[in-house]
């Protein structure tokens, strides 16, 4: 786990790294995060991911709290004070500090910032990957603007302990039209017997994956033909290879919907070849 | 605003009253809440608001961090160190720290639990609801299972935001059919202009919210005619009356929604009688 946290202004160990109870992020969720990939020691893709946070703090019009280069200084240095060379680093912007009220304070104050970082298991995931995932689908019932990568993820929370309690690491969301819209906390994807991958298009229904987007690159790179549209558990179920798609997991292969096995019950070529080829097109720092 | 917070076991200055950056709360928006009115130093139906806490507890399989008795001892404490005998109590209960992991950490961990209590300004909450209050409509984007009194937020933050923006106090939220369900942190109701009082029916769609219940058994007792039923902003905007209801706010009589006055533009008699009667059928504690 993290020893080290930068919390507001200060590096702490993780025993003394504590906000304020009236801290939006803890009564409200008001507030956003980012999750980056640590590889050797560096950050995979931090432009992107910093793109991503400018627009989930715009879309709820939270300030920047400091510089990107300065933001960019913090994450390095928790990762370093860590000694972290594989994991990931976290970072949680939120509104600040304000008597509860559940409007925006009227004089603005200081956002919160608190930033993580840990290492994981290579070794592990590895073996994960290699194995592949089961998933288990249940009903989207997430509010309409999943694509701001905010705080508020109990519902996630709900859908990750149904799917675990149902033998699976994963849950897919089904929308009332009965398309998947993606993970609890991935994209999802399938890859049809004819050999195109398939990914919902961006929407407020579902988060604008920094390694969705990656992948994106690495397939056309690879010359596999890209489908964004929606797509049903039915036609999951029947597809050649299922993975999805997170910053922590980068490609991680699907091998089972509810009860039912994706291909031969293995890691399809395609997904195994995208995890290989992946941090070729990361931008690293 | 509150100058001594119970904290996790202890009671705490307000600057110093924090939690860790990995509690589920601060992460994950994995807790609730419940807010009970204090009147001449006692708490307003508490028996209610503890019954509703169990239940979303019960909901997100979190352990009642005490016994509800001891729960009780210390609202009243916190209540009697700040010195609050007209205002609100809050109680705050998360899944409590662990490593980040969106599913229910593997090992329990003891619950959060913070508790803060504030003077309101009485002579102003009565001004207020003697002038009535602006409420906007608004699509309701939430989570399917509002019933669950959760932390997470952030949609009525911004709901409540945008009806600030638009010079109104409370947001009035309205399904896909095309009925209003709640407010951002209200329960909503009409009067006819033939004298029933109308409010929508529970389900997942709506908190059951305390002072919505009490206000049901005032009706009873001042015989007036109860219809749980959905109504459309249409219906609302030629209502005879409007109001909200809520623990800090009791019986809130509302002079326009969006730019249509409501009755005369002034608080409606039934909206000022429920108001006044409240109290005689809470239970203070």
């Amino acid at each position: 786990m993290s020893r080290i946290a930068y919390v507001n202004g200060s590096y702490r160990d993780m025993r003394d790294a504590c906000v304020n109870i009236e801290d939006r992020g803890y009564q409200f969720a008001d507030g956003v995060y980012e999750v980056c990939e640590i590889r050797d020691g560096r950050l995979v893709d931090m432009p992107r991911h910093m793109a991503r946070l400018q627009r989930s703090l715009s879309e709820l019009r939270i300030a920047m709290p400091m510089p990107l280069p300065s933001l960019s200084v913090v994450m390095h240095e928790v990762v370093r004070r860590n000694r972290v060379t594989y994991g990931i680093v976290y970072l949680q912007i939120t509104r600040g500090v304000a008597r509860r009220d559940h409007g925006f304070p009227a004089r603005p104050v200081p956002p919160g910032v608190v930033v993580t970082a840990r290492s994981l298991n290579f070794a592990k995931n590895q073996a994960t990957a290699a194995a592949g995932i089961r998933v288990a689908t249940m009903p989207d019932n997430r509010w309409a603007r999943v694509d701001i990568k905010s705080v508020a993820l109990l519902p996630n929370v709900l859908a990750k302990q149904a799917a675990r309690d149902r033998g699976a690491y994963e849950a897919w969301y089904v929308d009332g039209d009965g398309f998947v819209t993606e993970g609890a906390s991935s994209n999802a994807w399938i890859v049809t017997r004819d050999g195109r991958a398939v990914t919902r298009p961006l929407s407020h229904r579902i988060l604008a994956g920094i390694t969705r987007d990656v992948v994106m690159q690495v397939l056309a790179e690879l010359q596999i033909r890209l489908e964004e549209r929606p797509f049903t558990p039915a036609e999951a179920k029947e597809a050649a290879e299922a993975f999805v798609t997170s910053a922590s997991q980068i490609v991680m292969p699907v091998v089972a919907i509810d009860d039912a096995a994706i291909g031969n019950g293995e890691p399809g070529a395609v997904s195994r070849r995208l995890r290989e080829q992946f941090h070729r097109f990361s931008v690293f720092s």
